[in-house]
């Protein structure tokens, strides 16, 4: 994977992006619109939440990519427009279409995000005088603006860069994301806007951006619970000045890569940001049949609120954790299990290793854990990232009231 | 349903049935060693856990049931025996051998139960005494000494009995159980033991377990992590004196009705009493494809962390509860959603219903909450028990160190 930094305005890094973030007053308080502008059009690609239930802004950019086109995303925090109806629907095209008169494009070109509290209707007029703004505010360096007027109850803006070379012509991928936790908290939504200025086929990068996501914001848990506005959009403008990418080929690998290292760095830090989090957990789940089957074992163990509250003890309780995978649903025979913190071998064939303990607790001391899981000889693999889960997860969700 | 009560010493209620529950040293106070036999060859059947790692009790208790002549079931807290290996599998034989010898019967006719730490071997020296010390103790007021010495850090007792009357014939079903939580706490085991006078084949016995089971303890959850070791064990000794239930009658449905009566208050006896909650939630889900389809959406709803934190929180938090139904993988149309809290209807036709909201606030100040969700024609139903997620579960699973 690529080296990538948690650069300060990343998402306007690539060449030809400006962004803004500016206060609408729609949270309570700070940034709550963010407007990322390609200045030619874009390819553009997108993921979505697989919740049944799909907010407006969602269902929108369902309509509007993959695209060739792509010139504007707009996204707000603080309202979620989920569960909206009807109205809910409009409001989101009028998000879009007023971006779009006030850049002198289509409204088709413009992509939506919302997150914040489920099932109000979206403040319209503080949303105009909001966009507005956010049009007279675009520039070059308004990235890291961007990335903090997408915060909910996120402690601190997620940003990544990856630089590279793609036959002889640099190039740069930037993304910006937001994490678990809202203002109104309702619901934790994942957002992630990435930009780059490579040159590429709409549905090549779309192809790339589900490929990376797979491995990256879906292999990403703070609490199990999936939001109806997750969404992970990608533009791609071409003003590196690469020979534009059409087919699978080297130039594409490379690019692949940039993308999975820049999307892993924003799934990180989303976790270790997480409601509450005192800790970033990596689970590997190795020797599994397959990469589905190794990451539902992760996911099991990441999402299991006994393994969590263990972390954030500091207890070894690896009793939890193979509980955990025992009950994952994925067949494998425990007594070939091996589990290591750290490089501290816990389990050996499927029975405890003597003497670990006190070299495992002192492992947890830290503020970043990994736990190897080996289930058997197959070749799928998978590693999930979470969080551990505090008193502050319960304060952050229930002393709040709607 | 019968009436069912929470009568203390349930488990000796009918005919026939001793029961004692003695101290041992296994867990750091308490009684943690329970007996419970029949003075006569009972029918006996179990259900045990899904997990795939499971406990040596477990293993063996598996090859044991059904039967037409078990005599006694034994079961200690402080240890679950689990991922403990060949020496585990000993030591569960040799504690049925051991009380086997002492009421000289078979070993074959002795059951088994553990909870507490995984990965320890059991301390099989104090276990010795103590088995020797219940036997000495056996009474017909023993249950519920029975009831406190499975506990671990269940903060009271479960028990239920039935009363009713088959062909003329009066018999009764009492029966004990333990919830979330232990002395050293690694997994909540979830142990019940279920004793009745009736006399019934065994197959039958195992067919009304399994139904019963189904629509109780399955429907149970407090944090989604399946044990090692859960067991429910039902002894059947016919000293009621009614003819034996050989086949499919009008008799058997009397019995499946009393006893889905027992099994139900226990689980809801559970879910109030799981770690740190301070209400017991009530999920039914309607108009599903399917009672399994129900139980799906109930059970992703029961154990959503955002939702459980709402609750403990007070606040009517309904779009956490929408979610979490739109991501549990059954489909539906969200915009026939009906949601009511207790008797107050939230959501009608998708769309909040305006005015609602302050009194789901008053409502939800209540120890027991009641949602109901409708998510489209279908036949399909299910509840589902649970409770809400507070400081003190974190504190319970997080301060404790093995």
């Amino acid at each position: 994977m690529k080296e990538v930094e948690q650069t300060v305005g990343a998402v306007t890094e690539p060449k030809g992006f400006l962004a803004s973030g500016v206060r609408a007053g729609i949270k309570e308080r700070g940034l709550d619109l963010a407007l990322i502008v390609s200045e030619c059009p874009a390819s553009a690609a997108g993921t979505f939440t697989s919740n049944r239930i799909k907010a407006a802004p969602v269902l929108l950019d369902m309509e509007r990519v993959p695209s060739a086109s792509v010139r504007a995303i707009v996204a707000n925090s603080g309202n979620a427009n989920a569960v909206t109806g009807q109205q809910g629907l409009r409001d989101a095209r009028r998000m879009t279409a007023e971006v779009a008169l006030r850049l002198s494009i289509n409204d088709n070109d413009v992509l939506v995000a919302s997150t914040g509290v489920i099932g109000r209707l979206l403040p319209m007029e503080r949303i105009s005088d909001g966009i507005c703004k956010a049009v007279s505010s675009l520039n070059r360096e308004g990235g890291a603006d961007a990335a903090r007027a997408i915060m909910t109850t996120d402690t601190r803006p997620k940003e990544a860069l990856a630089r590279f070379n793609i036959a002889g012509v640099d190039a740069s991928i930037g993304g910006i994301a937001k994490g678990a936790g809202m203002i109104c908290p309702n619901m934790a939504t994942m957002l992630a806007f990435i930009t780059t200025d490579l040159a590429i086929a709409p549905e090549l990068l779309s192809a790339s951006l589900k490929r990376s996501v797979e491995k990256s914001f879906n292999c990403l848990t703070v609490d199990g619970d999936t939001s109806t506005n997750d969404t992970v959009l990608i533009l791609a403008n071409g003003l590196a000045g690469n020979k534009r990418i059409e087919a699978e080929c080297v130039e594409l690998e490379a690019f692949q890569s940039a993308l999975d290292s820049v999307t892993v760095s924003l799934a990180k830090q989303i976790a270790a940001d997480g409601e509450g989090a005192t800790k970033l957990v990596e689970v590997c789940v190795e020797g599994a049949a397959s990469f589905e089957e190794a990451r539902v074992v992760a996911k099991t163990i990441a999402n299991s609120p006994l393994v969590k509250t263990a972390f954030f003890g500091g207890d070894p309780n690896w009793g939890r954790i193979v509980a955990a995978a025992g009950r994952s649903g994925v067949d494998f025979d425990p007594s070939s299990m091996k589990l290591f913190l750290g490089e501290i071998e816990i389990l050996s064939r499927g029975e405890p290793v003597g003497s670990a303990e006190e070299d495992a607790r002192q492992y947890l001391t830290g503020s970043e854990v990994r736990l190897r899981l080996v289930i058997g000889g197959g070749p799928g693999s998978a590693t999930v990232w979470t969080c551990d889960f505090s008193y502050d997860y319960v304060r952050i969700n229930a002393e709040y009231h709607t």
